[in-house]
């Protein structure tokens, strides 16, 4: 128990700078991970661009020991400092801090597993969690709850589109034949919905008249369908807008046109029997 | 008679599980349904894809004629347990049993009408029966409401768009003659309309100058002309959310600026015949 | 003035039938007139095809003589009945009759002017003045005065836009070169638009990395600025509405579900001490 | 100071010419650049038609040195007439102004620097200036109120969209290789965004599979992240409205939480005095 005390001090510093962002070292932690995370995420991107990493190979491959030895030092330190570790592991940032930092090591274990260095990218996921701590997201919470409030509609909504699809797809698959590439349903399916999102490729495109006539019916109902999901998130986000300006302390208000007969002053609500400004019966 | 009620009774049972989805064997029936449809549908999907084909042909034809046989079981148990068998045949989803269930039998009979297995895939259809029955589709009945409002509107939008791509159409078919795809006023019209709904395939493009500036004008249009549905929907769909929280205790009443001859109150409802204030008759 | 009076009667009586839809015969000759155009233009549409000219050129040749004859006889009855012949010739409708009237005469007499035979699909335009007779247009007319309310800020939206793509436009010539068909400044604006509207056709496409970063600038803004069009006609729609719930001297009044223990009438004011029927004190 | 005096007073007529519109001459000098403004940016859009140029470049290259050196001076006169000529320099406008001048100097002294004579088109910016003085921008400012209001959400949006996008991305990247264009992440990630806006240029498309499946549900995203914007939008387009209807009688007033001493009823006006039920000050 002595032993265990300080320890647990020193722990519990430990947590406070990783998890936690209200004291100033914890503040600091969360901006150089965040500009390592950004970094790291263009460091990938660039080695991905064969011209470019052909040339820097060397310097990329540096830089990129650095972080992925500081990510693997701040993984270790994210286990020794929580009090369950294994839930930490198997959490969902627990993995992500994982995937993004193995893939270097396995690259000279495993041949063939170079291929997954790109999986690096997803640290980029990890933003979310420094982000989710400085509170960033108070605009982002907005949005979520409409959509949260709308999402059963969207649900049908989607469920429609591809039950849409897939019909809409055989018929074209029937239609079209294996000229013009529509080969088989699932690929029917796949241009559907291309054209139905407006998305239109070109890759695919009908060559009948049948064809032809079929894919304008399927853009004209794309072209209305798009209304749907944008009425559903307006008609929330005007709903929240509404229910948050007669939150507070402010509240609508009928006011009349009446002068008060002592002060002169106006704006007395409806149902008032005196004056607010001197008290003068109205 | 004797012999007709215990049979009688053996149908009701039949048509309570087909039909309804209250009993618990009626709402198994339903689920092992749905489960078919969807696989049914899967396989019809592989089935059009060469090289799976011509792997597993023979387990995509066993299942297949699996599902069939249920299907086929399922449409006379329909024909048998229901009191008016000839309304039922030709009813919407009377045809859509008939048709998704006979394809694999006429590929035998009939030379060539292979084709016609894909005609398998609107069993897909069938999953909205259930659906209907398990109830899902109370957010649904919310959006066709809201759609079955603006739906005057929506027509009148699809007429001009259609008038639009007609005369837009002709134009271009003035202006860039063969060159470039825009071999007839149809193609011309199927072009306008892939433009004006932001799907732009790019199999057919404009090449001259004037064409190009003519092509500007029909996105432009239809890029604004978008927001005309999405207003309409969102407007309904505004206005049902409105209706629905002023419900409960706040009404739309029609007041007019009588005032009452005895408390001089004012704001009474169009029909009343005492003031709410003091009760003297109006 | 003898003679002009009988005259007169008959004129008119081709007027009520012509300009007028009250008449049975006026509707009789107005629904004559709706199918000659449309088929007439399914005519023109079919003749474009050079498969199906080729095929049935008599035929349709045939078909277009009636048509056109039946359209002549119109136009010199229009003239005839109308009192200011020369103010019709030269209005909006007087210039669509002649010009889808004259071309199959033209190709007779001028070499080349076959191509015009196209202007004939314009004949589509003379179904607004059917329309605009019958009443049908009442939808429409309220989706117009919503449009017409904010046609100063689409304006404004359309102006933007426009200046937008001329500075993207230029920045993308100068980015792209000649490589990837951006040879020229207007070249270059109409793939901007063609981008910003989200058509996206692809036969110009940015190759270099700049190109590519510039182009999904580009992409974002006009994926996020498709919102102003359809907020402004959604604000529109959804005003339009309110005015008309609320529009004379209906106001939103909190309404308790109390009845009145002397004639059980319903639905008093929160506020209200007396039944506005009776007077019976609540 | 003597001398300075008349000079001062000849400054300021000229101050009042260059960058106000309030006098007849300053409304003249500002319709003369507007014009001259918009002939020149469609000179130099003929210019880099290669055809044009080589037919006409006499002729254009006379009409740029006659605007040219009208910009010139204008540039001149604006340096002399202002009281901080440095802070004009520096500014945006001042910035605009001289690199829509320069270019055609330059490409007289610089080999090579021909390729900047497109950057005159930037001129366009300076019609906002004119805009700005004669207040055209009424109806703007509607517009970017709604939009500056909706701003933080709007950031927020786009950010996840960018998230999203390098997910996506590189994701897409794994699954479909070299094949089919998808040669680096950054080229996925602009592959991504093309996709998600629906855009759809389709000289990237994938070719697997799964390549597909995962591009339909980007597809299907975008289609619905649209939503998002608009919603955002729209709401506050509404609000703006709302908050000009309500105006007349109905008014927002801030209520405190303070509670008469007297009769303890509850609702107050922040700048009450005196209870509005009882007449008690407060």
């Amino acid at each position: 128990m002595k032993e265990h005390k300080p320890q647990s001090k020193w722990k519990n510093k430990l947590h406070e700078v990783i998890y936690e962002a209200d004291t100033p070292s914890g503040k600091l932690f969360d901006i150089v991970l965040f500009i390592l995370i950004i970094i790291s995420v263009i460091l990938v991107m660039l080695e991905s661009v064969d011209e470019f990493d052909q040339r820097y190979h060397k310097t990329l491959l540096t830089l990129e020991w650095v972080i992925t030895i500081f990510f693997t030092l701040e993984y270790i330190a994210r286990l020794i400092s929580i009090k369950k570790p294994l839930k930490y592991v198997f959490s969902f940032y627990g993995i992500i801090d994982f995937l993004s930092t193995i893939p270097l090591y396995l690259s000279y274990i495993l041949a063939g597993s170079q291929v997954l260095l790109a999986v690096r990218a997803f640290r980029l996921l990890r933003i979310f969690r420094i982000l989710k701590l400085v509170k960033f997201m108070g605009e982002a919470s907005q949005l979520q709850s409409a959509l949260k409030a709308s999402r059963a509609k969207i649900a049908v909504f989607i469920y429609v589109v591809l039950i849409l699809s897939v019909i809409m797809g055989t018929l074209m698959y029937l239609v079209e034949g294996d000229k013009a590439g529509f080969t088989s349903i699932p690929r029917s399916i796949y241009w559907t919905i291309v054209t139905l999102t407006t998305v239109g490729y070109g890759d695919i495109a009908p060559q009948t008249n049948l064809g032809q006539l079929l894919a304008t019916v399927i853009m004209i109902l794309g072209y209305g369908i798009i209304a749907v999901p944008t009425g559903i998130v307006t008609a929330e986000f005007t709903r929240n807008k509404k229910n948050k300006e007669v939150d507070d302390k402010s509240v609508l208000v009928h006011v009349n046109t009446q002068a008060c007969p002592s002060c002169s002053i106006e704006g007395h609500r409806d149902d008032a029997t005196h004056c607010f400004n001197c008290g003068h019966p109205l």
